[in-house]
């Protein structure tokens, strides 16, 4: 690891990801040199004692590595792309939003250009940058990540995924998928005791502790997922469906919205129909690996 | 609490369930007084001790409190309902499964005859009875619920949810949700990760600590929606959706199921529609609260 806190950083892109980005940096130490599109943006971080560099090219000779976040990869390609930038021999860090196949697209383009290049994806707001709670994943060659891990270090939870620099952008939409589904089931349950008079206050403990004690099952169903076996050692999706079926019918009694309730039993019921009613919830692996066209 | 393991118990309904009930009781050394439409399924049963009544009425009788299991409430009143039996003074805890107006109305019922009445319900399957495990709710007089907490206990983990005898059905379903929500969140994830050669137990562990996190947020937000005023002190609606948007592309792009991502989407722009784009996610239990003709 070459990390030191001597370890000059460069930031391209301040929008308020980016400032915040170098902001860690200046805080934990790192000669920090930072460029913008709309120079102003360097500011307040140049008050703190960031160098702001004259030109994008200029900026990328300085650092030993670049973190770039912008608004998209058109962004991106626009900055990098320009033909008096130099980025042969550069360690890119890419921490802008996009899809898996812009991440491994804009790999194979710094490849060509003689540039390492790791993709990342922050799973974080700005003001929580610096600190741990910002989970930042990082995916591309692993002795990049490795020879970097600590400087990144600077900016919260830095963690690596895997040598496709498609899993950062993977993962970060998965675990948002699972963000939103937590807290709309938990809305859904609000929702329906508020009709009983129970306040979201007094139902949000028993909605956590559910949460927590199911998230504990994943690595043990992920077994029957691998091994594309599932037998129903707790239930059989069919006992399951009748139960969803009086989620359903007293989410309408309660005069609650009904869709969440009726698209789990739609991916269930559908399980069921492929002939899988008699083995366990995991089965609808298979269904949620169908893009369906309606 | 008049707990001791002397205390007399029946049960009746000794299906899957029921005979478990039964079980427990017996195991923790409750003299256990059995009756089923069936008889024969009190043969195990009482091979352990327990006492098989000739009657439902001598079933209800013999034991300070009854335990009712059967599939449903038409089987429940079918069974209590018959001219010869006596339910006056008798402690009733329905562990069928049913809805919150179902077991407000079986109370009512109950009160008309004299008995006290426990609504249950029971989240677990029945070879978890008898363990920590085993989450059996209760609602209805908390008097009751007190006075035979103790015995209660031997079944597994018992709560008290409130006096209206609705909340155990209801918080049941709600807890339903949950569960199937976040499974099917992790397997929307594990399927997108499949499609980069992940296997699902690499994913699991990931999934597991983000559905950790998010539930410790619950009681926080559960705030914002009691005091009915929701600031975007972590993000905002209008950013969330633009990376729900990411999601669904994502998704359509590595070929898995759209419609959990589109769900949440919908949800959300529905919320945006109605003016709340500047405010935070638990706004949206404002639509969770709504139920849709269509
Ligand atoms: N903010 C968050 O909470 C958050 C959380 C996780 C991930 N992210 C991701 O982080 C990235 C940046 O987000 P942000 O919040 O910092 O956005 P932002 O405040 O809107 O800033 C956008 C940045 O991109 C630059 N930019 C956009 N188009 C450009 C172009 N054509 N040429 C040159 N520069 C261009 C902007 O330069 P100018 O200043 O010159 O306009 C600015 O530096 C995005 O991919 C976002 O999805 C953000
Ligand atoms: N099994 C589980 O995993 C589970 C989990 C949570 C909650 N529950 C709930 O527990 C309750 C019982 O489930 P179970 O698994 O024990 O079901 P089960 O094995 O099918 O047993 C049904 C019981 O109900 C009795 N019954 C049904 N209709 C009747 C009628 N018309 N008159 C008299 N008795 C009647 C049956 O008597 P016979 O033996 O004479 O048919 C039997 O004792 C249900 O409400 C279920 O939703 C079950």
């Amino acid at each position: 690891m070459n990390h030191n806190t001597e370890t000059p950083v460069t930031v391209i892109g301040l929008g308020l990801m980016g400032q915040a980005l170098a902001g860690a940096f200046l805080k934990a130490g790192h000669p920090t040199i930072v460029w913008n599109r709309t120079s102003s943006k360097a500011d307040h971080l140049v008050a703190q004692g960031a160098r702001l560099a004259p030109t994008i090219g200029d900026a990328l000779k300085a650092g030993s590595l670049t973190i770039i976040c912008v608004t998209d990869y058109p962004a991106l390609y626009e900055l990098l792309g320009a033909n008096e930038v130099e980025l042969e021999g550069t360690m890119l860090i890419n921490l802008t939003s996009g899809s898996s196949s812009q991440a491994r697209e804009a790999a194979r383009w710094a490849e060509q250009r003689g540039t390492r290049y790791l993709d990342g994806a922050i799973m974080a707001i700005p003001s929580a940058i610096g600190t741990a709670d910002a989970v930042i994943l990082h995916s591309g060659p692993q002795a990049d990540f490795a020879a970097h891990e600590s400087t990144l270090g600077a900016l919260g939870t830095v963690t690596y995924l895997g040598a496709d620099p498609g899993l950062a952008s993977l993962y970060d939409v998965a675990g948002l998928a699972m963000m939103w589904s937590i807290l709309n089931a938990w809305l859904q349950g609000t929702a329906m005791l508020r009709t009983a008079g129970v306040d979201a206050a007094t139902y949000a403990p028993f909605a956590r502790q559910i949460a927590t004690v199911v998230a504990e099952w994943l690595p043990g169903y992920a077994e029957q997922i691998d091994s594309g076996s599932f037998p129903a050692e707790i239930s059989a999706l069919e006992t399951d469906t009748r139960a969803m079926e009086h989620l359903i019918e007293e989410s309408e009694a309660v005069g609650v919205n009904t869709e969440l309730p009726k698209l789990l039993k739609t991916m269930a019921d559908r399980a069921i129909a492929a002939g899988h009613g008699k083995e366990q919830y995991p089965v609808l692996i298979e269904e949620f690996g169908k893009l369906r066209k309606d």
